[in-house]
């Protein structure tokens, strides 16, 4: 079985977050599999609603367009900023960390939540979830008013509001499983998914088992239609 | 009555297309609105899907947050290019053409249809029909083959292209109204609305009017939740 | 630039309403713009619900086609009363106060609430949102337990109440901009803003602005469909 | 058993239209069911279009007020005109013949088309089908070119017509249960059914059968919300 | 006229509740209608969830195919379980008491909630009403947190439980009216109705009104597409 | 790294299916995975709609709780029949293969179509397809009027009538990705992929490394709400 190689993309220039990502994608490699992480830096520290998306996608599509030689590419941010456009410039897989989380979800529940940090960031999840068709499989995205820092913040609570909106969305909103709704809340999954004995998905790992999947598959993205190869100007 | 200032930025670098939404627009300027356009000179010569799109935003932000004193924004591409995004750095209301012509034919027809360029620019305009709630009322977007500068050289048939797809959508498939799904289209509208006989929609000058219309009223954009400002990194 | 001749029906038949609706049009008057309010004296006294709206009709369909000198008509009645009807019978632009406010709702806001007067007029709303495409931007229709003509009385505690709706619509519903789901309610809208922080929209200025625009844009009903031009019977 | 009374309204004027309906009904009454049928003289002709439609309601509703003695009321017009102001002036059940046909269909076949006479008259069945929520239901409303009146006139082709549009639906469209979009074309039901082996489905009958099954339910239309009991005006 | 012979199938095991259903029958049966009811004596004890469900099937469609002398077949489950199979090994019409509940819910109400027996109950129901396309017409599918069990025993408090959804349901929720989501509660429902003031919808007694109209129609089920009758192997 | 057992289970009782898929999934097996097919042989012949579907659901349950010495199961028929069944009795994962294929082929394209064998299959795929949330990412399903054993037929003109279906779904439905609609099709996938230059999914090596991804991420399904374990009765 020939090597497949990946590489995972922070689109925000902190390197603590890419390390981070990088060490939670550890658990799921293959023998075969080769994974990168690295770090935009010319993208935004961090990425918190729609302007700091957009700004962070063309250094991010430059990192693509300059390593050709990857078999296939994680955009390493809930919010899969710039998944469509990365889809244009390369043949390989591209798969974003919240569309992987969501697609995992829908097949371990009928209904799931997402839990994620501020308000501000709902809207861009709930306009993904619609683009992804995935909508009607989600009861409630909610937020946990919790600043992307804090979570870095072993001295806050951002603990306790996570758990606390959890329980919101399975007890009052038939949530069924959970997407952790921020890169920076991977390492917490494995204890909230035995606090509350559902399923609590983190999107690292769940980009970089697909993306395995779709790298042993071989298939390609599409040349047809919305991700037609365009030269770029 | 106070004066309303309006910048209308053309988010691709070409100056003739500048040029020519400047001069659509002059038909509905009021007395007490002027009009600026400029061209975003750092973005891609013309915008044809996601990717293109994606690498307009940055500049066309720069020019807004360098341009505090108008008292709105129109994005002068059919594909409302980076129009969230825009409407977090500032308070003033924005408006795509897109939007604004979509808007306009759903209050003209039960439903109408779009003709656009190329097949490539289909899924960008269906999403946004899907994200602005309107693609309940559009019975179809249908491409007309035709590169965008094909609809700068008299001697191409792009007219005739773009009339065989008006008149599919017309007959075939229901649509009361036609909304002209590319800037570049924009001088035909006159003709095709006589030769039709249904509105044909023109999205600069709706944009414009429009956005005469949210300056008059005073409305700001919202900046609680998806457009809350954010510092940008 | 020519002048436009709006005229403003109010569906009902409380001639203090239509004064109310008068007023409120002056502040986005624009020049070349003249603007008519009339009462519909056969109509009933207020509408709440589908059957006062149903009768409301006929009598607004008189008025309109023994006025064909105006350029544009506006329903002036938030449920948009007979607006497909309407739009049968006369080739001019029509646009209902409460469609007009829902489409300026969305082009300031990702998501948005109504928030209207008694329960009975929450489902003519809905079904209002769900034609227009719109209801997907909408989270809420919300009640504020109000019967129409305490919003007349200064003693009442209408704008509490309107207030307390408003403020579970932002904070727990996730309404970034807020549309006044009632005529009588328009005077509010200013200071209901200063208090919340974001977009309190008034229906009556934004059909008057929208329909200036309209007007200005020369855009026709389409005769084509469902808007098809009838003879009455 | 008590006797149930059941009253069906044709909503436009044409008197052969009303014994058409009444005729056809006589197949599926019930032992102890009374019905009678009557035509609203006030209404228009006949109804095509949102207009007609419009001003077809005030005297239909002046109908079902002054027979409170029925114990159902039928609207017999595949538009289902007045059928959400009718719910609001009695607590008796009301049914229209395009909604009755359009649940029945449902319960035969996954996907159902409607075929009708004039393409004026799509809009006002589509919103139907949308507002009842079996849009997803229906793959098709296909217009027939036949103006109504044709249906009266043996030497037209408005069988053959109908019949081509019945194998597009079913052919291409995957169609599998037909409804037979306006009240004239009830008497075509069986033929049409023999002829292409699904279920060709006609709203009279549907109807009546419809209403006497709610009316032996003894089921009330709820008077909580959108068609609580308003005083008219 | 010709006699109707209706077979309703209980497909749970439990023989009270085959009698509770066959007794509830008896007040909505026609002079010419004949009524069986008969226990799936194969099936599970009660249906509980999507895997009760599945096994619950097999044995129901034995007893519809060696009892072809049945005009039509009611399915005797909230559930509306193996009605889709059902619909392909007869060409008589096949009804749920769930479906035909809802329809009904729908023609009394613009919005109508279920209040079912557990959670685990929710899915099912949640997922017959996007088939069915009323989804949009229910606002919510509460659960009374009530083993079906309970039902059947005067000294647990069901009753009260059940209350409490349905006044949530109707003051916070909006429903007009109230589906009670499981066989077993069929004879609360005129207690209800009383008590609360709006339709509270019986399965049982809706399905068989419905099935004898749709016998007295003479229509079948559609053998074109879905429920196209397949060998069975 | 530990070895994932995974059983997949053809649930038509026709052994050379079981072969072809168990042959196709080995190009995606990886080093520590082990992959079992099981036949079940009580189930029917071929599975071709409704009914077929629920007879192959109680065998194929045994099947599964007699074998919980598997991580993972997977559903080998494209109408993933008994999915949701399956997942209430197990806590590992459970795949359907037509899922498997329509989450793929939502990660390689804006659009895609389905082609499958008969029309009669066409309504349970388009409801799988609701019910999982990705109807809107599928342009249509289409039928190649080929019954399933012709596919083991090399005389027969089935790749041609493939072939046919693929063309229209790409070149006039808009489709960007084809999704193969029978387990019988998978060996086609690869030759169909290099003839029209888009991504030709097959659902069983899709199933088989979604599933690996699953295992590895050592998800299980959600045992609250609709998939809690019930005792099976």
């Amino acid at each position: 079985m020939s090597q497949s190689r990946i590489l995972m993309i922070n689109p925000n220039s902190t390197d603590s977050m890419t390390d981070k990502m990088h060490d939670a994608a550890q658990g799921v490699l293959r023998a075969f599999t080769h994974l990168d992480a690295k770090t935009s830096t010319l993208g935004p520290p961090s990425i918190e609603g729609f302007a700091d998306g957009a700004v962070a996608v063309p250094p991010l599509l430059d990192i693509i367009r300059s390593h050709p030689e990857y078999d296939g590419y994680i955009i390493g941010c809930f919010d899969d900023t710039g998944l469509d456009a990365a889809r244009v410039i390369t043949s390989k897989p591209v798969v974003g960390i919240g569309e992987a989380a969501m697609h995992v979800a829908s097949m371990l529940s009928v209904v799931f939540a997402v839990v994620t940090t501020m308000r501000e960031a709902v809207p861009v999840i709930t306009q993904n979830l619609q683009r992804y068709g995935l909508g009607q499989r989600c009861c409630a995205v909610r937020a946990a008013n919790i600043p992307v820092l804090d979570l870095e913040d072993p001295s806050s609570n951002a603990v306790q509001r996570i758990s606390e909106q959890i329980q919101i969305a399975i007890e009052e909103q038939g949530a069924e499983a959970i997407v952790l709704g921020c890169a920076g809340m991977v390492d917490l999954a494995a204890d909230l998914t035995d606090r509350f004995g559902v399923p609590v998905i983190n999107g690292v790992v769940s980009a970089v088992a697909i993306m395995q999947a779709l790298t042993q598959l071989g298939y390609r993205t599409s040349k047809v239609g919305g991700y037609a190869m365009q030269r770029m100007k």
